[in-house]
């Protein structure tokens, strides 16, 4: 099978240390995202040469915009690795990672651009791992019952046009008093605590009761946290609800609803709160309507009406 | 704790559906990496600000560029996640990635760019995962003996004024006639077989027996291989011997010889080839040559004169 010229003497011609004919295509550091680009061009889904292409060109540049270090590199690999590592069906370290670099929101925000018409979207976060279990309007997602401020949570979902969309799923969930998802506390609280699958009424309208989320630190025990201790940032992300809502006719919606007295709101971990976002949780203190509710007196309140977009 | 504004009546302020105040700093996709490099104001480590700032500047633009949707997000997450649990103690499929995207040997290529006095470097690559064993001049590193030609390689250290580099570490690891390293193959081959540690002789000269190096594809059950598939392009390396030198007085060199008649040269699916590494491996007919080294006859033979670069 060789093709290599046979040579009979003792002294071969390799042993003048000459260097074989050159290959078509070599590496230089010119040409480097080019030349890797070029070795796509036989991808057949032209979205995904489009984005290798844009890929290899933004990694390239970086690179050499920097003048990344061999160490350098080797270090980014352990740390990439790491966070592999840390993933598993409870915690996606990843998401995170990309939840702090700002890249989740930049892919939501470009997704859901904000033009007044319709509720802003903001990042969906790594603690959305299991679904969430259908509830009927008015229960409580707090099956702990652990602590915290009692909470009455109202909207309505319509369009643009202010239709309401009947029947439309509104999937909450959020962090407990002590700032910990479910799946960050296995075996200590009830499953799929603190979440709930609701269906809003021929009206649009939904209602449930929880506690007032607290402002949480996200989990710092892995390279991310790592990385926000390196770089002297804190950890915590404002409070916040988080809330999905879907429908068949209309376009899913991932956002939060920020309470307005959490600290953190200008310099949340994952930059996810936005201005029309925030909305105060008050006290109410009217016996009769916490004894509808099956709340305590006084409790707190916050109204979220959302807007849709219709599909088509 | 709570700073909120206490609503005493029925009908609370939330019940408006008004936004509270707007926080001082808010996420915009136009300024999302200017945003998000503020938050690595704080890092006390210069270069490490510097390269967090690069890569976030480069990330998002690739972001918008491409106008990266939330399900591509999800799925550059799910490929991440599933490269991370591919990688363990004798597999680094991260590595394979920066190295099927060129991003390898742009880190090496910038590090030590061409300049016609040195020997040329290349990629480490995922398997040198073990410490090779020390061997003695004039050993083979073929202790599996399961195929192959049988291989010559010779050398010698010198530095760029032809000055011999005495005892430099020659450190050299390579794949079996199958394509596999010994660490893809546990149980089936000798530990630390074809990898070797030798040390140069008072002139800088080093040799050793070996086989003929195959080419051979890169491991493809994994995502990365998944990529290659996806883009059409093919998973192999072009037949190679690694090589790493190092002495105390001398930077490191950490290459390959190539094969001047191995397929894909042209091709390599790491980019790792430059041509002043590609020699031939010429076959030798000399009994006595070959009696001498306890090689049969014919064998082949490569030379690699290696010039490194002297600290300070």
């Amino acid at each position: 099978m060789s093709t290599h010229q046979t040579d009979t003497g003792t002294r071969t011609r390799t042993d003048t240390g000459a260097a074989a004919p050159a290959p078509a295509a070599l590496f230089t550091a010119e040409r480097s995202a080019e030349i890797v680009t070029d070795s796509f061009a036989r991808t057949l889904d032209p979205r995904l040469r489009e984005i290798l292409g844009s890929l290899v060109h933004h990694l390239h540049a970086f690179a050499k915009d920097v003048d990344l270090t061999v160490d350098e590199w080797a270090a980014g690999i352990r740390f990439l690795t790491e966070t592999g590592h840390t993933c598993d069906d409870t915690r996606q370290e990843f998401i995170m990672l990309s939840d702090v670099l700002g890249l989740s929101m930049l892919v939501e925000t470009l997704a859901h651009p904000a033009d007044g018409q319709y509720t802003e979207s903001t990042v969906e976060g790594p603690f959305h791992m299991v679904d969430s279990p259908p509830r009927a309007l008015g229960d409580t997602i707090d099956e702990a019952a652990a602590g915290g401020e009692a909470c009455l949570v109202t909207g309505r979902i319509t369009d643009a046009e202010g239709t309401p969309v009947a029947g439309a799923h509104v999937d909450v969930w959020q962090a407990d008093a002590d700032g910990y998802y479910d799946v960050q506390r296995p075996g200590e609280v009830p499953d799929r605590n603190l979440r709930g699958l609701f269906t809003a009424d021929d009206d649009g309208r939904f209602w449930f009761r929880t506690i007032v989320p607290r402002h949480y630190p996200i989990p710092t025990d892995g390279p991310v946290g790592g990385l926000l201790r390196a770089t002297g940032r804190h950890s915590f992300r404002a409070a916040h609800i988080h809330v999905e809502v879907t429908s068949p006719a209309t376009r899913t919606l991932t956002t939060h609803l920020f309470v307005a007295d959490s600290p953190y709101l200008d310099s949340d971990a994952v930059f996810g709160v936005k201005e029309s976002l925030v909305r105060d949780f008050a006290e109410v203190d009217d016996p009769d309507r916490a004894a509808a509710h099956g709340l305590p007196n006084p409790f707190r309140h916050v109204d979220f009406p959302v807007t849709v977009q219709r599909d088509g």
